[in-house]
């Protein structure tokens, strides 16, 4: 028997640093593409998937030293590979649109960079049990004092993740800024500093492109 | 400043099928050891720190296909990290002996072989995020049917790790003496098959020449 050719749908990343506005610019172009007659999945990271959920719950409570960084990245990748199995991959296959906020790219910054330089870890780690990466990037750039002001003003009981100082947050900006050098084909910058609905305006036009690109 | 001198413990595992009586010569040993002087912590795996305790109710409890092989090695590999840093390179660090019931090899087998052929992909993930191998790994060898009808009779709630049929009990019991040549090294094999007096009077001398050749 041959195998069938599969629908090949396109998987789309959020990323930028807290307060950045990048969940409200996936829901969005969530909102957006389905208007237009897509079909959409959109889903976030840590989490995406009942197993994944509960892996983020793990990680993400209690005290902030209950996991070392390594652990921490052994966790997360657990959890994206739950999510790439059972949401991503199928949803791709029947050639969906899916919409990830956060994706490997924050593993990469917040466990490669913040705890530590883990960065060839968290990469060897992803090219042994990943593999995947997302067809686009849109990185939502933001000054890291707004960013900071807006991240503190929605506290959540995750707050250990929130709680980076401005310090931390220009330096996640910089590397968010070198990974978007480091994988320009896939990787797009969209200035988050500007009202909601032009930013929006912004990320639609860049999706546009891509997908246009796509058939 | 100069880095003083760190004791060294000795750190042994025990390995075996479900019902080779692994886990009650692992008590045995600790209580001979404790008899005999020696600081002993005695652990398990998955398992053996609180996180790594927390980690393993994950994977074990529910639906047997509730997590793929690979999620499943990346949160064993997640628990086993957790449980060095916190439990066993501390005591071995403060020149204790550590008796751990399963480790890295039991991950080699089970998932490495019993859900499809994934023994590199174990490797891997431990050469880069575990690194460490025991001082010894006492083998409790075992025919598969008498392991079987052993761990039949006395069920627990981790039922889906037991559920192996005598086929697969005999796959892994190959695949153990199979490895104990690979590392010859570091395993002794232990027949597992005798009033349990006189496995552990065996597993006793065995444990003694290794500890005698450390001190």
């Amino acid at each position: 028997m041959s195998q069938p050719q599969e629908p090949l749908g396109t998987f789309i990343t959020f990323e930028g640093i807290d307060g950045s506005g990048k969940s409200t610019q996936a829901r969005l172009l969530a909102e957006h593409l389905r208007a237009a007659g897509y079909d959409v999945v959109l889903t976030r990271e840590p989490g995406g998937s009942p197993g994944a959920e509960e892996i983020r719950a793990l990680v993400l409570q209690g005290d902030p030293d209950r996991w070392s960084a390594e652990t921490e990245i052994l966790l997360f990748t657990a959890a994206r590979r739950d999510h790439l199995e059972r949401t991503i991959n199928p949803a791709l296959t029947a050639g969906k649109v899916v919409i990830c906020d956060r994706f490997a790219d924050s593993t990469r910054m917040y466990q490669g960079l913040s705890r530590g330089d883990l960065r060839a870890t968290v990469d060897q780690l992803h090219s042994l049990m990943i593999g995947r990466e997302p067809d686009l990037t849109v990185l939502i750039d933001m000054d890291p004092d707004t960013g900071h002001a807006r991240a503190k003003s929605r506290q959540t009981a995750e707050e250990r993740f929130e709680d980076f100082g401005t310090d931390l947050q220009a330096q996640m900006r910089a590397g968010f800024l070198a990974l978007a050098s480091e994988f320009p084909d896939r990787f797009r910058i969209v200035d988050g500093g500007r009202a909601i609905e032009t930013v929006a305006t912004d990320v639609n036009r860049t999706v546009a492109g891509h997908l246009s690109s796509f058939g």
